[in-house]
């Protein structure tokens, strides 16, 4: 069992902030994150990005705010629970809560801090009535081990660069790669699009555009697609149909964990501390909503900020903190670090 | 006649940050600080400190996060009208509101934002009843011209840097220099304290520790203070007393502009968009009070950029405003200038 006074669900930016305003009060941080490396978004969808909007830093790499927030709570040494998914929460008689992840991973806190963010990502499935009866049985949303397209025909929708890339990779593998788009126009990396444009021309993928799969059939396993294609639709015989549509989030299993919901976010009290609608858990970023909520990593900052000082009260009841400035008071680290400003002396004159 | 968008009082970081978030909504800004230069506290009282709870600044020094907001702000282009004061608001037939400042420079604009800190820093007095009637007859809080001391008896007291610098310099100037504290402890730059004692030890100042002021006498003019030591009670005969008790904040006429005040700050409504009492205007940063507040740089940030949201609703009621992030839609400055990621092409394979 992993003891910690606040459980973070959620290692992205907000989470991990939320660990620096918890050691100025020394309190101590756990973090559990589905994806096998802190920061979120940032790290796993788009670190190399910039952005723009971060306070008093006029542009920064995604990935780079993460490493700064990273050696920003290095002295409150927080755990973290890592490439595993929060799955489920109990409430102990004494108001504490056990959470326990989908590999089984015990943690038990006072608080917990869902800094979810937009939930985990899954793939956008296209809307096509007997989908699910197909799925694993020759249509695949991710593409987990490219050997099993070897010598196989296979469809692929999408018009990004996942659609692209894939196509590109396949062609070498797959018998057949036909590619199907609802425009003429992908969107993606230069070379990439250039790339299926030779490769269309040399015949080795075949391009459907502006068209769609409107119906899949097959007994057991998949067998054609129909594609549409203005008012002229045909039957094609696939092995393989890979809807390529990119990733949205979703809540995950959070979202059976009691709490107030609305529009797939977290409803928390923004009056005082964004706390949710059981006491003692939170909710701070993107993953909570209340009237006016923008889902900015600057607001996730202060979110996480009214809550650690709320988390403070409910741990100490009887306690009134009194904040210091970092700038007066310096900050403290759990690993005996002390960083501090300059001191003026304090000497007699006699 | 200044006009804009949203008018700011108070140049300090939430101030700033106002700017950068009302220009992504394609509003303009001006600032009104009492301060000459923009940046408030940070620049003005502790530029070469540094602060630690900066999200993603491990440590930066105050007035290298000013100068980091100025550079963020620039493309969106800030009036600026520094060395004057907020003195007086009007509301306006059409809801927008005129205020002029104390040299008499009028602003106009639709939205009024204060972030006006802690207030302007004026000094802390001794309480001695009969203190007013000698100000500036011998008694003064800021040393504005130190030749007004040339061969005059001066009795200072303090104990900080203040009280050993001036007793310093004025040693060279006043024909008698008495340093009065309450403790023997001195607390300032170690240089200072080391150089008051040398010049003690020499008979250049007169040192009188631990004492208090009680009592101020004279006619038209300040001409004598009482000392008390522990139970010795003395007469000394002087030209000026001069206490440096440093500074406090106070709200200044901004109390008096019909806002609802507590705590010396303005309340504003937290669960929405920081809005006061006067429909129109807003504050944010460390001048409002909500339950819960904390006086954090990084929660006039988040303040700043909820305002600019309301303010924008309330200027356009008509529009509906889709948030775009900005590694995504980019920075489009009011000069022309564009900031943004790297973008995908869109391009049909034909």
């Amino acid at each position: 069992m992993i003891t910690t006074d606040i459980l973070i669900i959620g290692a992205g930016p907000t989470g991990l902030f939320a660990v620096f305003e918890a050691g100025l009060l020394k309190l101590k941080c756990h973090l559990i994150d589905a994806l096998p490396q802190p920061g979120g978004q940032c790290s796993e969808i788009y670190p190399k990005k910039p952005i723009y909007d971060i306070p008093a830093f006029p542009e920064v790499l995604a990935g780079d705010l993460v490493d700064n927030l990273m050696k920003q709570i290095e002295p409150f040494q927080p755990g973290f629970t890592l490439g595993e998914r929060a799955q489920t929460i109990e409430k102990q008689e004494d108001d504490t809560f056990i959470v326990t992840t989908n590999k089984g991973t015990k943690h038990h806190a006072p608080i917990v801090a869902i800094a979810g963010g937009l939930g985990s990502f899954e793939p956008r499935k296209p809307i096509l009535e007997n989908i699910t009866q197909f799925e694993d049985k020759g249509v695949e949303y991710i593409i987990r081990d490219p050997e099993i397209y070897r010598n196989k025909r296979v469809i692929i929708a999408g018009g990004g660069d996942s659609a692209l890339d894939w196509s590109i990779f396949l062609s070498d593998v797959a018998s057949e790669v036909t590619l199907v788009h609802r425009r003429n126009e992908f969107r993606g990396a230069l070379d990439s699009v250039e790339k299926v444009q030779e490769l269309k021309n040399q015949g080795k993928i075949t391009l459907i555009t502006p068209a769609e799969i409107t119906a899949l059939s097959g007994n057991d396993h998949l067998e054609s697609v129909k594609v549409k294609r203005g008012e002229e639709e045909k039957e094609i015989e696939v092995d393989h149909f890979i809807p390529l549509f990119g990733l949205a989030p979703k809540l995950g299993p959070i979202a059976d964990w009691g709490l107030e919901i609305e529009k797939n976010a977290i409803k928390v009290n923004n009056s005082l501390d964004y706390q949710t609608n059981i006491p003692g858990i939170y909710a701070i970023g993107d993953v909570n909503t209340y009237p006016g909520k923008l889902k900015l990593i600057l607001c996730g900052f202060h979110e996480a900020t009214l809550m650690c000082q709320s988390a403070y009260q409910r741990i100490f009841p009887d306690k009134r903190y009194v904040m210091k400035y970092t700038t007066v008071g310096g900050v403290t680290g759990f690993d005996g670090s002390k960083k501090e400003a300059p001191k003026a002396v304090v000497k007699a004159i006699e």
